[in-house]
């Protein structure tokens, strides 16, 4: 992996999500009552995956363990900590996914998705405690903005990089000639 | 704009993020009692990016139009109709991005600020309805959710075009030799 100074990577990604320290006891503490309705949680998420033309060829073959995937992170987000070691793992899952040429948009429709199951989870599992029930929405909208956030920047990074690749590819031309080219250049 | 199939783009988007008739109608109405507030939920907003140092000098000299802008926008999405043209819109804000080089994750890290604010704003709002909040909730994360997904495939479309025109730029090589080449190209 590059030289990314995670610790610095959190700090950022928390500033510009909103992600705190009670939010993160919150999920904690909510885990142990939602825990048990994830799968279901995962379940509606790949049944709607598989039901759109251009997600569903991606999961074909490998719905078993995209799933169980899919609910390990899940439980995560109501598990934490959210340190450096998270950001790194988010951080890789966008690398993972310029590797398998999964289009950019599947990270943000994906979380919209997977919001939109929470939500009603969340409001089902507290429906007399509307106060709750907010502050436990406007954690778990921080945390996956927070892993979003995470996995977006390295999936920009791989991407610019996968371009260059391509483009090396094309013109047949060496790294090093490239490299003295834009060190020579200056716009 | 390049050959863009809006009323395609539009359908993918709502299938990715769950945006129904039904959240239209239901932000539409909302938007009645909520529109008054959405001014406190612009300067929450900015007052968040003001305090982040990376955000900060993109700001600086532009507070008012950008605040103006963005009220307008939250507006909309209270208003309506997301339909091609709104499509085409978000996906003109993608590219001004990539124009004025704002980050990658300035996009996923904005809306998650936003959704903070307006989680808190309706939960405030209909503090006995816990129901009508939790659809309103759903429909609000649908919409973002859109609003994302189509503003940053744009962004991705356009940053790769523009680390082409980058890479051209350094080699000194032509649009028409790369064309040309990348026709040749198989691998």
């Amino acid at each position: 992996m590059e030289e990314i100074d995670f610790t610095e990577l959190t700090r950022y990604a928390k500033s510009f999500t909103g992600l705190t320290k009670e939010h993160e006891i919150l999920l904690a503490e909510a885990g142990t009552t939602l825990k048990p309705a994830l799968p279901d949680v995962t379940e509606g998420f790949y049944a709607t995956l598989q039901s759109i033309d251009k997600t569903a060829p991606f999961i074909d073959g490998h719905l078993d363990s995209l799933k169980q995937t899919h609910l390990k992170w899940l439980e995560g987000i109501f598990t934490g900590p959210f340190n450096e070691t998270y950001a790194q793992s988010m951080y890789q899952v966008g690398q993972v996914h310029v590797k398998v040429h999964l289009p950019v948009e599947f990270m943000s429709g994906g979380m919209s998705l997977i919001a939109n199951e929470l939500i009603a989870l969340v409001s089902k599992t507290y429906p007399g405690e509307p106060e709750r029930a907010a502050d436990l929405l406007s954690a778990i909208n921080a945390v996956m903005g927070f892993s979003l956030l995470i996995m977006q920047q390295s999936y920009q990074i791989s991407s610019l990089s996968a371009e260059l690749d391509r483009f090396l590819a094309i013109t047949g031309m060496s790294r090093k000639l490239f490299n003295n080219l834009a060190g020579a250049y200056h716009n």
